[in-house]
């Protein structure tokens, strides 16, 4: 697999999924050896383009392109000029200018990456846009469930939560479809888009869902800076219908289901407080394997003939 | 040319802009490598103090820094201790206790980076110093320029916009005239100095100005937020009398005038959406020619005898 | 001496301190060569978690590690989240899943960093937790005087300032005692603590604590903003009867007596402006030193073997 961007999971084939994730696994190597870096980008320039913050996402990405050796330079971009879709491509032209090698985006506005890699010869990964893909954060997803499943094929995940705002959601739902998993959302009727892709089965009572007999409970984040109505009474409310309560983590326990969450958790509403000594939690790896799997997307990414001019 | 600071073009000969100028091109050359990096700098620190926000040029330096191998740190200056103007000293010894070799710094006020350039025997470049000067904008201007016309003599250069707060107006001017081109500059009467340097003809119209024969336009950012009355009536009207509108960029093309802008463009304002795409736009160049003349800068600079004491 | 973090000044013996400051001497060696680098922690990872500002503490940290090589990722605590002490566990963990080396910490609570060293398996340094401890800075402030008197049995240091919510002036006085050192403080009986440690003695006028003849005074900085009563009249005030007049400052030059302050020094408060230019003042000594001293820290501390798994 030689190509420029990773912009989303849908323009991947399913070899694609499996060369990365396959590739993902030396790379996750290194982190138990003294010396947790490599070579392979040294002298490359990684720009963090983030009109959107995020620790976790960020800090992800800036250690996986140093554990590859390249050189990361945040780009700051002021809160004032976000406001102004019209200097993206000003920005962009100015990081090709640059002459940088991969620009991590991440933006509120669906496609601005692929606008983006349009513009430029730098290899762009999506690291979020919108509610259209986030695809860096699906590919680890299925790098942890087949660390516990090496065949796919079958598996039963149930993503539970605001499906209709969350690119996770979507991502994630699409790399398992094309690993051959079975995907069923759970959510209350207002977060559910209302066309569901084929074979995706869904849920608004927990207890019904259950029954389905999922092998793991995929959590997705509550955002309450996305919604413009509120969707659901009250986050009290949220968690006693949809939430991972105590009760229903010792039922999670005795049925060997695993739990998985893109983080950070909002304790309470989501999950309880006692999933942080959940053995079959696998919220942990998913934070490590974030940092293989983006190093395996970096090393796998191409930049068009670095003599090339930009296509303008 | 041996020299600790580099403050401002005028203090600078025309030797020694000439040779800061060819150093950059083999630093240029490195970009299109696959390893962008020369271990020229390893083991230097060099420290960003930037007391105004400026995410082009801070990346510009950071990236020159980096392709020259050396540590870069961001020395955050707490928005609350910039008013301080006390403070300055303090925290310029406290870089120079901590051993920096160079310190890239930014202020609102003219003169400082040459007061700190007395404090230490790190090597100071000024980022831009309120009205005052901002010499690599100038070296990289003149350097991108003389990619088009390898001999400047004589050459007719049009600096349009906000001559009389702008640093870059008069670093590049300086650094022009030195080079033995000629100056002109168009601008409302209320936004030129009242008295220009020797060899510099002022206009007032855009028309009577073109008729002068330009081989390029310097378009100046507009800055608002410098401004402490309004110059002229609206943005509106300043694009319309002094903008290059889209018919006007037509006849530029036909005469064959390249457009040049320190960036970022106010689109609507200085430039016409149109320039994004103007063949002989050489924005994007100004751009990449940024980070090699800087890489140029700090490799030519050297701190005084580093186990010398601080001049105190 | 082989440990896992430094939290505090108490939990180490004599032999630990004097080994750390020995071992500082060759890396501050370091810092007058043309490379100001060894690569010593190549390849490690320190991630700065800094739940309160500090430009100074931070940059030092941060140059210490980019001088022995390592790489630095700031991981940003977004100011909203702070105020929620339910996510430092969460925080923790996800640093610790991306096996970071070193997580460098500074928090408003008291005891945060010891809670944090528990939860991981990286090396945890306390950069100033609450009014409890500030390590390094206690370290810095002993191998500056050290320079100055190779053993410091016996030599009589007076604190003066708001003892009562300064973690310096807690781990600093540990320091000096362990080494052997007469400690003395002098503060306005509301700044006092109410119950002094064994061997420290309390002054509260001037005169009379000069009397006591130290060797060197050790200014705390005014914190106004962890106040949150007013301790005394004015800062106009506190300067008249506790801070370093000019006259003061004369007399002390005669006396032979040296000046630390931890930075960065409130001019007009606890010293005057005349201090810029005292021949005793060790201020920017302590700046270099903090490098080193940090350099030798960082050097020190092994992480728990890297393959066991976290400690939950």
């Amino acid at each position: 697999m030689l190509r420029k961007d990773l912009l989303d999971i849908h323009s991947l084939t399913t070899e694609d999924i499996h060369a990365l994730l396959d590739q993902a696994t030396p790379f996750k190597e290194i982190f138990t050896r003294s010396v947790k870096k490599v070579p392979a980008l040294k002298g490359k320039s990684v720009l963090m383009l983030f009109y959107e913050p995020s620790t976790r996402t960020h800090s992800s990405f800036e250690v996986a392109a140093k554990r590859l050796s390249a050189d990361v330079t945040n780009f700051d971009v002021p809160s004032s000029s976000i406001t102004k879709g019209e200097s993206v491509r000003e920005t962009i032209e100015t990081l090709q200018a640059m002459r940088t090698d991969y620009i991590i985006v991440r933006h509120g506005r669906s496609g601005l990456p692929a606008a983006i890699a349009k513009m430029t010869n730098a290899c762009v990964i999506n690291a979020g846009d919108g509610a259209h893909a986030h695809p860096t954060q699906a590919l680890l997803d299925a790098f942890t469930l087949r660390e516990i499943h090496p065949d796919l094929t079958g598996k039963k995940i149930l993503l539970v939560g605001d499906i209709l705002h969350s690119r996770v959601a979507r991502s994630t739902t699409e790399i398992f479809l094309l690993l051959g998993a079975q995907v069923a959302w759970l959510a209350p009727g207002s977060l559910l888009p209302g066309f569901p892709p084929a074979g995706v089965t869904c849920f608004t009572d927990y207890e019904t869902a259950m029954r389905w007999n999922p092998c793991a409970l995929y959590l997705l984040r509550v955002q309450m800076e996305r919604q413009d109505v509120q969707y659901f009474p009250s986050l009290r409310e949220y968690h006693r219908v949809y939430g991972v309560t105590e009760d229903r983590l010792k039922r999670l326990a005795d049925a060997g289901i695993h739990i998985m969450h893109p983080g950070p958790v909002n304790r309470g509403v989501e999950l309880c407080d006692a999933v942080m000594d959940y053995p079959l939690s696998l919220i942990n790896q998913q934070v490590e394997n974030g940092i293989a799997v983006r190093m395996s997307v970096l090393y796998s990414l191409k930049p068009e003939s670095e003599s090339a001019e930009p296509a303008r």
